[in-house]
């Protein structure tokens, strides 16, 4: 960030550098095989918030790490983030044709494709971690952190826990669904915050704490996620609203309703505040970034 | 390879050192997503020839490292393997009821099961792979590597140059068949190969001797597979036999017949022995995965 920029200038300045490092990464969609290529063009560059790549500009810069240090981490999160999209909309998952408001990606190619091209898109995001400009070992521990939050025991295994929740014969309870959550999008928003304070070196009394305040953004993230889809309309969101109550899904306005829902963002709102207080002024874009996860619109 | 041990002994015996070690690293069965974790065991633990660890050890070892740092990248290249098997299978792919003589993932869980489960198996390869007993920059070469041969430039892309293939209005021509399984197949085996090197500190003529060789054993490996298809039986092959012909695929035989076929697999054993000679004998156990990679019956 400028030293004259404000945060929302900063945020303006991070989203246009990731929109070109993505445009310049993703291969040519003129390119063999070009269905391929431009599925993953339509996956990657087609809007979105860059929620993620803006928390790891954020955190890194806060510490003092490059932008030219932070570009790779930022790409790598977003791409793992525009694959898990593709793949969660297909049939067999939520069977959604409608994403940023254009069609998703097996509508607009077809289901083979979208398989494929989410495929490569997670291969994509390890290759250009991989070539961060970090020394080895800071980009060995950043492919650890993404590896771990893409994975299993992070995004894979909160949508497999979704899915066995989805109109299931139980109800979850509320830590349930929070830990799925916690799994779901909450892993990658923390890989996020931890990869740009790895670029920068943080020591781990600041990791932990920003761990506290990515946690609580990635709860925040999911519950206004879900009030929307209970609030918006599909033109607005860019995605089909009311769709969760239709799957029957199991969302924090179904289990606590939408006032508790509401008073739940408040408290993450005061946690995230607290969290980054003893970090100080250059904080500040970091809290720009938790007032857009619960503010957002779409 | 221990000293006294035949090529054919060491091979038996890394390949129980690999089943062991993906026993190790696959998520437990009865840990929550249990049927995430089943589908990935499932897909990485029911059999398969081990051919790309196998090369992993093979190169590693011939020149001077220990199996403890080839452990990691002989992981991932089989984790990367059995997940594209999974997704390869998938009804919108290939359709494949049946592998290594047991139902694909998609039909032994069902079909979002075996998207995520190819995803996470994805990431547990590069989660694995930053995890490698090597120095963080022969870590950082290997992981590059993999997520090269892994995406659209390597694996993917092949893949996505199979499906424009088949059935398709035009027909192949050799060379551009041949660059199709140089990716789709071939660039993993070339990674396996080529981790196995950097894991030993290779040099680079010797690396480049060693591509020659992983060049010739992916293609015939491919040719080996398309002959497979028209003479062997399901039962032999753990899959189904005659699939190719019946999806009208792009295969060596259809294009340049059986005779063909076979005389190019001779010419590719001769470029991998011309290949290894330079290497003297600590290259016998590349020249025999060399041979099985021809000879094999499924």
């Amino acid at each position: 960030m400028d030293a004259a920029a404000t945060p929302a200038q900063a945020a303006t300045q991070w989203r246009q550098r990731i929109d070109a490092a993505l445009e310049r990464i993703l291969p040519p969609a003129d390119e063999a095989p070009q269905r391929l290529h431009a599925a993953m063009r339509h996956a990657a560059l087609l809007g979105g918030k860059r929620m993620r790549p803006l928390l790891v500009y954020a955190t890194g810069t806060a510490f003092g790490a490059s932008l030219e240090a932070l570009d790779a981490p930022a790409l790598a999160v977003e791409l793992v983030h525009a694959y898990s999209l593709v793949h969660d909309d297909l049939p067999a998952m939520d069977d959604d044709a409608l994403r940023r408001g254009q069609p998703t990606v097996h509508v607009a190619f077809d289901e083979a494709t979208a398989i494929l091209a989410g495929d490569a898109l997670q291969s994509l995001a390890f290759d250009t971690l991989a070539h961060a400009r970090c020394d080895a070992r800071a980009t060995v521990d950043m492919l650890r952190e993404l590896a771990v939050a893409a994975g299993a025991r992070g995004m894979c295994g909160g949508q497999a826990l979704d899915i066995d929740a989805t109109g299931g014969a139980r109800v979850l309870r509320i830590d349930e669904l929070e830990h799925l959550h916690a799994l779901k999008t909450g892993a990658l928003l923390r890989a996020s915050v931890r990869l740009g304070a790895i670029a920068a070196g943080v020591d781990a009394d600041t990791r932990a704490q920003l761990d506290r305040y990515a946690d609580a953004l990635g709860l925040a993230f999911q519950v206004r996620d879900d009030l929307l889809d209970v609030e918006g309309d599909s033109a607005t969101l860019g995605k089909t609203a009311g769709k969760d109550a239709a799957q029957d899904k199991a969302t924090f306005p179904a289990l606590i309703g939408v006032e508790s829902s509401r008073a739940r963002l408040a408290e993450l709102a005061q946690t995230m505040e607290d969290a980054l207080a003893p970090l100080g002024p250059r904080a500040a874009a970091l809290s720009t970034l938790g007032e857009l996860a619960i503010r957002r619109s779409h």
